[in-house]
């Protein structure tokens, strides 16, 4: 069965690695851990990363829902 | 019958391929499989084009609503 | 009589050509087909423009209102 | 009697000529014919002006009230 | 006694000459003659001032609240 | 006792001397008088800072809670 | 057991330092004292770096929470 609402897709993606983009052009990779209805996101085992490149390991991060663009799986 | 309200026309193209415009310039093309009343939209087999030229295969995406523009019919 | 309420001239503009401006300086043409209270916008036989000129055809397009600057008449 | 609410201000304009400025540093001039809560607004015999030169009439147009800065008299 | 809420503080300036500073740095003066709990504000009397210089007279003007960053009185 | 809820921090800091920076990169300061829920806040003897150095004396000022980044004791 | 929501989280921090990455660039640092479901948070014993070095001591601050993009430990 398919998903017919949004935050199901992202039930789904719990426990897994995603990639959320950020209005700031950052990406934070992680595994997604918890999220609302905002979007307020947490990702534990997270990584920043600015042009591709690694910038910081960030370990447990909460990320405001409202900075958020898209979240993907990590290929 | 044509559709009177615009989350109709959206449930119209559930299914068939679209393209995101977001605010960040960047555009998503998928197949919409879902969206909610913020237009929190789920694609998948999606990319992510910059300037008319593929970025990256994204996948399943989750976009947070309040980041898109427009959404058209990938031609 | 005249209208009253902003969303009552907006309904004597469905199924005519309108110009929508965005904030992102473009302005997409089409014919209104349906609106909400979010000013969420859906035209048909649409197209975008940039500076005056026609970028691309977008046929049906789904507009999230709070890109939206302003409704018009097309001439 | 003084008006003791933003609104009765504007209220008392219907039917004049008015000039919205917006954010995006345009303005609009028109007879105001309509404005709701969200300061959604309508204008006929409207007006768009940059650097306070006219750029094209656009007859009647409906303004989306979060791109309104300020509301005045036409002088 | 001192007042306890911000509303308060702006109801205290009813009737007197307060500056208005604007999101895009344009400067508002005038007599506050009402206002809500949005802050949409009305001021008589008004003037538009732009790097501390007089840019035009504005009579009667209705500001949308969410561009208002803050209001004193006028020295 | 230490404050639970982030309010009740700022209700220990009425009356006393505070700095508000603002999303305009300017800081004011001055003497907490009020604030409320939307952090709408109330300072008196207030002064205008620009990049570290006074700008204005404002006195009593209103500013409004959306332009406000963070609140800290004046040293 | 694992947090499923997000602000729980956030309360497994409380009295631990963090890192508060604000939409203007800056990172303010501190002891998680409070926060609430706006993210309205309160740091004490903060400080605020830019680029990395530390430019001054806040001492207990409050930060709007609308200004916040993520929270993550201090390492």
């Amino acid at each position: 069965m398919e998903p017919e609402r949004p935050l199901d897709a992202l039930n789904q993606a719990r426990g897994k690695r995603v990639i959320v983009d950020l209005k700031n052009q950052k990406q934070i990779t992680g595994t997604l851990k918890a999220f609302d209805i905002h979007i307020n996101t947490v990702l534990t085992d997270a990584e920043e990363h600015v042009d591709g490149s690694l910038k910081r390991k960030v370990g447990t991060v909460f990320i405001r829902g409202d900075t958020i663009v898209l979240i993907s799986a990590q290929g």
